[in-house]
Formats: C-alpha cells, structure tokens, sequence
C-alpha cells in the first residue's frame, strides 16, 4: 500500500487532496516542522535524497518531486478526468497548466521569497540597502513576469471553472499550494475569476475531506509566523 | 503542421531535439535575440501570453511551458519509448527527472542566476555588500540543495546510462537546458557519470540533427557574454 509522508504546512498537501479526490487506498504519515527552524524534522528530510516535500514510498519505491508523484499515482487510474486524454479538447490546457504551477508560478515564487527573506533577516541598514536592490528586481523582472502570469490565469478561469478545464484535473490540483501561497500575500485582489475558482474548490467533498486530514488553519507556508 | 518558434540559446532547443528525436515534420521558425539585452525580440514575445521560450504553434493552438509542449507532442507518438509506459521498470526513474527539471534544477537556477546578476550589475561597493548577504544564503540555502541534486545525478548516472533509465527520454530532453547552462558554469566537475552523459547525448544522430539546425557554438545562455 502507498504511503504519503505528509509535511505540515507544505506542497504534500496536493497528494493528499489528490489521493482524496481519487478514492484510494493509502496510509498518510504526518510530520511537523521544526518549532525553531520552520524546516522539515531530520526523520522526514532522511525519506528522500533531496529532503524535500512531498514523499511517497510504495513498497520499495521512494518518490519525491510533486507533479512526478501525481503522474505515478494516477498510471493507476488510467480513466480518470484529472488527466484528460490526448486529443481531449482541454488537453492542451491542462498541460499547460499542470507544467506552468513548476515550471512558471513556483519558479517565480521561489525568487520573490528568497529576496522577501534576505531582505527580512538583515538588519538596518543592510534591510534598506537590499529593498533599494531588490525593488529594481522586482520592478523590471519579477512583477511583470509574475503579472502576465496571473493575468493570464484570471483570462483562462473566466472562460472555464478549473485551470485544467470543464473539469477539476491535475492542473489544479498541483497548483493549489502556490495559489494559496500567493492568495495568503493578496496577490489576487482585483482578481475575481481567480478568487471564485478558490470558492469552488474549497466546495469540493475531496477538497473538505484534505483539509479535514491535514487538521491545519491554513494549507500554505506563511514566512511571516 | 506544428511550427517551433525557435529562440536562440533558450529553452526551445529541447523542442528542437525532441522533434528531430521523433522524425516528425515541423516548421522552424528561429529568432536571434536582441543584441543589447539579449532579451526575445518583441515578434517573439508577442507569440504567447507570457512571452518565453519555448513556443509551439499547431493550427488555432499556441502553446507555450516546455513540459506541456514535449507531453502534447508526445500525445501523437503513443509508443514512443521517450515516455515509458505505466508500469515500466523505468517508470518512476523518468517521471521523477522529467519533473525536477522544472521542479528543482531550473528553481535553483533561477534563483542562483537572479542572486549573480544582481551582484554583478551592482557598481562597487554594493557589490561587494550583496556578495556577503548572498554568500550566506548560498552557504545555507542553495549550495547544499544544488549538491544533493547534483549527487543524486551522479548516482543514478552510475546504474543507467539517461536519466530516463536505459533509454532516452523526455526526462533527458528536458534537463538537456539545465544540463548545459551548469556544465557552462563548471558545476560537473569532479561528477564523472554526469559527464559522460554528455557524451552519450552528443553521440545521438537526433542530438547532432538538432545543433546542426540550430546553428549556434553552444547550446545555453551565458550571462558572461
């Protein structure tokens, strides 16, 4: 049977909303982050090479990298809508999607916090010097990146509910804990079609189910606690 | 017929080897970049929403994310062994590589490239400041997640000659970028399986095919020039 090595806090959170939506068979193993660190405790860090979130192990098989794990689990679940089939007319924008949430939004996410946590961890006037730096950075790379990326999701979502279509599939799955992310920074004010497709997964039986398990106030990492 | 919008130095050269692997019939379309700021000219920006490379268009459809392109191109080749089927020993091997393509190396990278040009494009001594804040979050942060992938290569490297497992695949096709731009940086010294996979590749008929029609004296961007 598969194991899903849950981290609090953390991008495990879509193989547990996965694993729920799809019914299946699992033991979920949960792990705390360190009080002091806010990182992964050793025992999780020592379940795969990199030490990253999420984990599965599935007999001999120990799996990490997220959208690597949501293809695994789903080669045993060769009908379902989460993956519309080639020639489907949402194929193409589910791929689209399910590979933009690493390959775009996390991506971009990455380098907005790193540059949000060197900035905060230094002092006056090490902190303002950076703000100055960074705010060029910012200025001329990071937002206009980031806003034709969400500009483009609130295009798509008001013309379908999911990212990945008619129907709720991997694209949204995988993308849940970047949005939430995001969301929890204001990033999607003056967004409505971004902010309606949190209504309607959050109404999901699947999605109530993830976070009824998961038993946490919120589902993303807040760098500010 | 797809067109490959092709921009010089970027990450369509994976979709330019990845259709000459296949022996598919495709339109190229190559663009230079900007020779002040190396940047996409504007007629490539203006082919996608959010304006990076790689761009496929094929009829009404412009699609853009490298992952998305090679699984939406592999729709049409069903039994091509650059996906190993569910259930294949190789399975899980591919998908995990295939995935910390985005997931984790070009992460990495992107956050050591915005952390490098931001030192370097600082005049003196901002410079030198930034190098000691960032000296610390690469002694903390990056160096250490960027040996443990680059470790992990190296060992899987030693039991299968791709990373894709004993054949070819898209995981190969997709780190082919990546792979590039940290070889350029010296980062595969002392890592003798890494590279030999390189000269694995660059033995492949579909891999010369590629550098021949792309026309370039190296495949990745570098900052330096």
């Amino acid at each position: 049977m598969l194991t899903l090595h849950h981290l609090e806090y953390s991008q495990s959170f879509r193989i547990l909303w996965l694993l729920e939506e799809l019914g299946a068979e699992y033991e979920l193993k949960s792990y705390n982050r360190d009080p002091e660190t806010n990182l992964a405790p050793d025992d999780y860090k020592a379940l795969s090479p990199l030490g990253t979130a999420p984990v599965i192990t599935d007999g001999e098989l120990v799996l990490a990298e997220s959208n690597a794990i949501i293809d695994y689990i789903l080669d045993s679940y060769p009908d379902s809508t989460l993956d519309p089939a080639a020639g489907h007319p949402d194929r193409a924008r589910h791929l689209f999607w399910y590979h933009a949430s690493p390959g775009s939004l996390m991506n971009l996410q990455g380098i907005a916090m790193i540059l949000n946590v060197l900035e905060m961890r230094s002092p006056w006037p090490i902190s303002k010097l950076l703000g100055a730096v960074f705010g060029q950075a910012r200025k001329l790379f990071l937002n206009p990146r980031t806003a034709a990326l969400l500009d483009l999701m609130e295009q798509d979502l008001g013309k379908q509910p999911f990212f990945g279509g008619d129907n709720l599939t991997g694209a949204d799955i995988t993308l849940v804990y970047p949005m939430y992310a995001a969301r929890d920074r204001g990033q999607f004010e003056g967004r409505p079609n971004i902010l309606a497709w949190f209504d309607r997964i959050e109404a999901i039986p699947s999605f109530k189910a993830a976070v009824a398990k998961d038993d946490r106030p919120h589902i993303a990492f807040r760098f500010s606690e």
